[in-house]
């Protein structure tokens, strides 16, 4: 019998430091937007890109100028974004597990594996919440373009988690 | 004047066997992912194609490899393994009614029907639950690519009855 | 210190006068579908796309046959298409605040400036519902095709003021 580790083992702010990974502190664009919103239990995110200071990462579609693990570093990228909305909008990532994202991929006509560029955000959540609060719903879609020329956008929903 | 028939005349289960459609009894893969998640009175699923036990069904493209009605073949495959995760994570299909569906269709740019290989979810859904408990909100995208080539993959949200 | 105008100031129905928009008020097309549900506080709505009486408008992609003006002004239509489902199901625009839009624009590979074609929506909402009750989550995304031709589709959740 498998036994899975306590997800109190888990503190999103150590593995991410033990994963190399730093949260956006930056001041978020607000203006029109929002970062995050809650309703319920929910916690709804925007969609975000892989960015950081110098500005957008991975340009490009999946199938033509980008591998498939370019494309997943993108999406974990675009991922930890998401994490960095919640981090300052909430002031507490372990107050949250994951509950849904939605993957938008930027890829040409006969790319197939959508699937292992999601990944990328997928393991993501996994690695830093932990197998129960990381395990989340999720879809992936393929997109002709995206904002910017950005070849990931990611967008999630989160659950208190109590 | 014209009388619905009362909701209770649709019992899911005999509606799929009137319909020779069977749910998906195989055990989900689960891993990372969740089939179902339920936050209030509603219930989300994460996104499913159209595939059975030998493996995915209807690659392709509208427009291109496959016809209308392929596509709305697949669409109403990928709506009944929706209808599979929801039965084996809950138990019963009778404690929910349709909500909302997001039906992303794989399409080349000159393909103009989304709507109609939509209709192949939703007519599923109407038929199995009936007009009031199974009609709902949707939305239909197209994509340049699915998930392993499949043509259409349909998520979902569901509202308990009561 | 900037002082923002109070939320009061903004009625719904009197901003979209001064716009110069009306809302649709033909009966909407229901069958198997709803315009809009409710779970909690959040209403949920159909995806819309820009048409009026005479049937769709902006038929096209952005980057190829349509312009980022009018790419705009067609999010900014189907937007106003969201706000009359919600006006025609509730009754009453002012009990509702923005929560959420995705918006999916048809373009082609080359275009990246979705961004500014989802303006046209966020930038309605804000005018409409004024910069608090209107600022909103939001996602962009291309498609390779959407029903019918259109240029943007426009689906949004709204989240009960009090």
């Amino acid at each position: 019998m498998s036994i899975q580790p306590p997800n109190e083992v888990f503190d999103p702010y150590e593995r991410l430091e033990a994963l190399g990974l730093k949260l956006d502190t930056r001041k978020l664009r607000a203006e029109w937007f929002h970062a995050t919103r809650r309703s319920g239990d929910l916690l709804f995110t925007s969609g975000q890109v892989a960015h950081n200071a110098s500005g957008p990462l991975y340009r490009g579609r999946l199938g033509a100028e980008l591998t498939v693990e370019q494309g997943q570093e993108s999406a974990q990228l675009a991922m930890l974004n998401v994490l960095s909305l919640v981090h300052q909008s909430t002031g507490d990532l372990r107050l949250w597990r994951a509950f849904k994202i939605s993957v938008a991929v930027s890829a040409t006509p006969d790319f197939a594996e959508i699937g292992e560029v999601v990944n990328g955000a997928s393991l993501l959540l996994v690695n830093v919440f932990g197998p129960i609060f990381g395990a989340h719903l999720r879809t992936g879609h393929s997109n002709v373009a995206l904002a910017g020329g950005s070849a990931v956008e990611v967008e999630a929903i989160f659950q208190a988690r109590n």
